[in-house]
């Protein structure tokens, strides 16, 4: 690889944290537990991938990348506050090697306030919802900042309508897919709604990315421009590669690397095309002995690794892996029109770091 | 009242659940669980007073309504999401006439969903949560499409910017003063404090209602412009003195005008000015009494009942009553400035409404 891709990755984290830790922003949010819940992922160390996108995307159409800052910091936003609602949703009690938003809400709640056990879990949950909820005004608000950088104001209503509308609900019907499939038997849902859920749950984000990066680069509030198109396109497959990828680490990744516990995709009976494809090569006792374990959340853990095993043996990781790496092969070629430059490089260095992640 | 207020009202709502029953609209919202959830409370009849407020306000400063209508719409939707996750947090049942969207959640996912009986109001939570999160989506967009109706988008981005930050901080601000109050012991909670909580829960957003359709009718980005502030700080107290009206009409009103249950801010423990003034005119064995029963959810209806009836006895609801007529006296002179005009007699008609309603 011509470009250090990791030190790239790193010094936009760096900036795009530095914009949303401006100490303008936190007194906005109050009480002292509900700050304690907005800053919670974004002061945990992130990979921050979709913002890095977001800023290659804007350089390697011919734009600054500086001026497309508060939309990747915008994006970061966008991207948290989904996660922090879907920790609720999934029961997850680990995010970023700490507490999720909820669990540290029925902590605080445990020592700070006077209810009843039972409560404090709710009061967790509230919490969450709420500081969510914020964080998503805050994220439109980000972008609403690429104003004051000189972006024309109907590319950045233009940008704000399409987030705020396709990007939303699309993104949000991909979760609730996700959460109808863990209720769906399991040889009732095909590879097919597998792969279009979780597009929607990630693919369509970083299509996003990638698209507004472009159209600040370029100036345009149009969504159709050819090149804001295929590099849109570009990203989008490599979105999807990346939750196959994070389908594998959550099965057989590791925990510490991952920051989050490993186990509880089997646990919550998530639908992959992991276990599809493994479900497909299995006999009938592996078949009922898959059916028993998926989605039962009191499994011991000789139960989830046992089951985890099977998944690998009976090829649904490989499967995946190859998924994974087409998906990546159709990407690069939408690339083909753009002039060579480093933020170029750098794209096509984040394609293959979607697929060689371990983390 | 020279108006016939209630009559005006009705048009203004038929204006806007027209505007967001637009038929483009709803094919964004899949899958089918979702589309019901995010249209459950728009299609139940409901006041519409903040968009109505927004629209009385756009008139009153010399605009047209009918440019201000995406708006009207937008703040309507906004206003529900708040309605939807607070329903979650609550663990309200009814609304509008109807199951709450969690509650209807949970039916759905037992008729149709292969789920856990424990899994089934989980499945209601999880699409509560996400039906509110495209709601507020919803809200940004309609905003912006104020900029096709010839609106300057330096006044659109304006107006999205205060909503999505200071609006949105304040208002769950207040939500969740609320949800800690309630953990709360009930004389640690001051009179001050209970009114300023309820101010942030609704005053905030009437007061962005009327800011915005003056500013939509003035042209201008500015929310410090003295006409936009003093017809903002006008519906300020209108909205403080609908919260007080409302916290009566939770204890003491009638079921079937509401469409909600009384007696659930009594199971839940709200901290009202209602409870705040009985507590501090009861004495002992009364204040032992409430105590008891204020927060319980497994209290019966028996001592619902009496708690009510004491609470009011004690000349909380009279008391509270006195303060939301306060409120309305100040919020008049608010006024003074505008020219006599019939939409500056209708937002005088609706400051009256906001304390003579039993709905």
């Amino acid at each position: 690889m011509s470009v250090d891709f990791l030190a790239e990755l790193r010094r936009r984290e760096q900036w795009v944290v530095a914009y949303f830790s401006d100490p303008r922003f936190r007194g906005r949010f109050r009480p002292e537990h509900l700050q304690r819940a907005v800053y919670a992922y974004l002061e945990r160390p992130g990979k921050r991938l979709r913002p890095a996108v977001l800023l290659f995307s804007c350089g390697a159409v011919g734009g600054n990348e500086q001026t497309a800052l508060p939309a990747a910091a915008g994006i970061e936003l966008f991207h948290t506050w989904t996660l922090v609602h879907d920790d609720v949703i999934d029961h997850d009690e680990k995010r970023r090697g700490g507490p999720t938003v909820h669990e540290q809400g029925r902590q605080m709640a445990r020592a700070e306030l006077d209810l009843d056990p039972d409560r404090t879990a709710e009061y967790g949950n509230s919490l969450a919802i709420l500081a969510g909820d914020v964080q998503q005004g805050w994220s439109v608000c980000l972008f609403a900042e690429l104003a004051a950088k000189g972006v024309p104001a109907e590319v950045v209503l233009s940008l704000i309508e399409r987030l705020e509308s396709h990007v939303i609900n699309e993104l949000i019907r991909g979760e609730l897919l996700d959460v109808q499939f863990a209720g769906t038997a399991i040889d009732k849902v095909n590879e097919d709604a597998i792969v279009e859920m979780l597009w929607l749950k990630t693919g369509i984000l970083y299509e996003f990315a990638a698209m507004a990066g472009a159209m600040i680069g370029l100036g345009t509030p149009d969504a159709e421009h050819p090149v804001v198109q295929s590099i849109g396109r570009f990203a989008s497959h490599c979105g999807t590669a990346f939750q196959l990828q994070d389908d594998i680490l959550g099965l057989v990744g590791d925990e510490n690397a991952l920051g989050k516990p490993v186990g509880s995709d089997v646990r919550e009976g998530k639908r992959t095309t992991i276990t599809y494809h493994a479900f497909k090569q299995a006999d009938e006792s592996q078949r009922a002995f898959l059916k028993d374990v998926l989605g039962n959340r009191t499994a011991d853990d000789g139960q989830v690794a046992e089951a985890t095993g099977l998944l690998r043996d009976l090829g649904g990781v490989a499967y995946t892996d190859g998924l994974a790496k087409d998906y990546i092969a159709r990407a690069i070629p939408c690339l083909d029109g753009l002039e060579p430059s480093g933020p170029k490089d750098l794209l096509l260095a984040w394609a293959h770091f979607m697929i060689d992640r371990t983390f």
